[in-house]
């Protein structure tokens, strides 16, 4: 990224030597991401904006390519997702709910196959409930609804293992800076095989799926990061679990009625995330005393639609309206040293008996 | 950016300290820009993820806001703005074209209202022949068939003068990296007062105009380069302006059939665009014959669609074939030193020279 931005950083298009070492280092990131998923043709990956592009871009380009057919779909998608499917719904698609159980695990057992073509869409790990969901029974169904399978993995990618070479996946969005990659980056895996139209259009860039002059250093990045994955991903995985489990524990040895949302931390849970709530007190009243005391913590999802007053997972899985209320997430990372997050889980049950004891009603 | 890569980089939307610091960033470039253009509210900002996004999102927001009405347009817009005005003709929208003069130059005079709402869609400096439009004219025209004005200021914006608080422009929309600011980095003006819909949509970034967390480094440095050109953009343009003389003079001395395409350097034309064709040479061979000399230029628009065998705003000043097909762009810089130019063109003729010379037919 450094040595882009320091001046390598012509427009691949153009047929001059600058403009080709530039192609170099776009088809070398290119060539990263396609490793990364073992996926064989780099092609296939479409450099795009970030997360929300990539998610938007797949959904709506399936819906552009197909022109009718039905989405299946949960309740408790990410906005990006379900402002995507609504409007397809507007255009005409009819749109098939998913069910969820307690825990926010997709239930397909009951599912049947509507009217083709069809689009599932699946996240690979939930933004508010840290859940990952079964992409083999998510393929399986898709399969079965002769539909494509799309995985909203801008939650969960590197976290979370993907099947390998994305089998069963044809549509797959990723945001980079959820990675280690900056800010502005992400992709978007399109399998060939099925109509879909590029989204943001003008130009003759990521061969044809993407205009706009490419984001040199931001693709550059995401292409170092998802070699990082490659190489240190299982480290990276445990260093977070182990990290997950403490913060956990220590958290509930000291607070006795918060409550984790979602799987408890093991295969069915993404290491990284941790969304517990703290029934009587808010989200944002709790965030705001815990910033206070250095940890940096956020109350419910960051991604809400004026509509909404709680998080839509929150209510699909029948939480308490006091538990979606004060529902926060932790994000674990790569390297959190055994101190700081020992150090952490006691400022956080700390922070929540001061507001708690601070409020006229007790729990 | 520098800091912001470094770590400064939370996504501002939090409660935490980390994202308050991230904001800060954020809406610091927010007037940044605001004050190059002589804007008082910097919420009509929306950072976007370079100009092609900016463009798409100016003409189909309007689109989705107005829901009918007529679109007027010239015949040799970017295709950014060709496709976005398609895609919405499509829907049921009436496209309106308007007439240009030889040298590219939008006429007004002629053009008649039609049934609203309505769209006037003008270029600030074009992409091929580096015109630079009357927007007075265009914001005269705009409020007489009560339309909006959309500027597509991608190519001109620093290097061109825009009305003060850009008066009587509705849609505005700036690339980043032509000014200097890193790819991947653009914004759009909206001007309140009339619908338009956000098209990157599931998100509350940027006043609910534009969802997905913000690209801070792109933005910080996209700030930084308006900052930079409302200080210095008075000699940028001068050092532009003579370097853009020279080569065209040291090219035309030596290649006496050499033929500028828009007007001649002035006021009319963007002083960082040169564009010039050598009739009998294909522009491709040319480029390419140039930058093994050492010199980075390209055949025509490096934005063409798979249909498009030559630029169609050569096509609409009715140029010659042989004068479209050999058309050659040159762009100026904010430093220019007389003796690379002035080398540029040596090499440039001689190129010219060499290869006309090696081909079969003379001209």
């Amino acid at each position: 990224m450094e040595k882009v931005l320091a001046g390598h950083g012509a427009a691949p298009g153009g047929g001059h030597r600058e403009a080709r070492e530039s192609r170099e280092v776009l088809e070398h990131a290119r060539k990263q991401a396609a490793e990364f998923f073992g996926v064989d043709d780099p092609e296939r990956i479409v450099f795009t904006s970030g997360g929300t592009e990539s998610v938007q871009s797949a959904i709506r380009g399936w819906g552009e390519g197909a022109g009718k057919g039905t989405i299946y779909v949960s309740e408790m998608e990410h906005p990006v997702v379900e402002v995507a499917v609504r409007r397809l719904e507007k255009g005409g698609f009819k749109v098939v709910r998913i069910p969820v159980d307690e825990e926010g695990s997709l239930q397909w057992k009951n599912m049947k196959p509507g009217e083709g073509p069809g689009l599932v869409c699946v996240h690979l790990a939930h933004h508010d409930l840290g859940i990952v969901q079964d992409l083999k029974q998510a393929a399986v169904f898709a399969k079965s609804a002769r539909a494509q399978l799309f995985v909203d993995a801008t939650f969960g990618a590197g976290w979370v293992s993907l099947p390998a070479g994305l089998d069963g996946v044809d549509l797959l969005a990723v945001s980079g800076h959820r990675i280690g990659a900056p800010k502005g980056s992400g992709l978007l895996f399109i399998r060939s095989g099925f109509p879909w139209r590029g989204q943001v259009e003008g130009g003759r860039q990521e061969n044809d799926q993407r205009a706009g002059t490419e984001n040199m250093p931001a693709i550059a990045g995401l292409g170092a990061a998802l070699a990082e994955w490659k190489k240190s991903g299982e480290k990276f995985r445990k260093t977070a679990r182990e990290a997950q489990g403490m913060l956990l524990e220590g958290i509930r040895k000291k607070v006795s009625h918060a409550k984790l949302h979602g799987p408890k931390p093991g295969p069915d849970r993404n290491p990284a995330h941790l969304g517990m709530s703290f029934a009587g007190l808010e989200a944002e009243a709790l965030a705001l005393v815990l910033d206070r005391v250095g940890v940096a913590a956020r109350g419910g999802s960051g991604c809400v639609t004026r509509e909404m007053k709680i998080p839509p997972a929150m209510k699909a899985i029948g939480a308490k309206p006091e538990e979606a209320r004060s529902l926060i997430l932790f994000t674990l990372g790569a390297a959190n040293p055994a101190l700081d997050v020992s150090l952490a889980a006691n400022l956080i049950s700390e922070a929540v008996q001061r507001l708690a004891s601070s409020l006229p009603t007790s729990f």
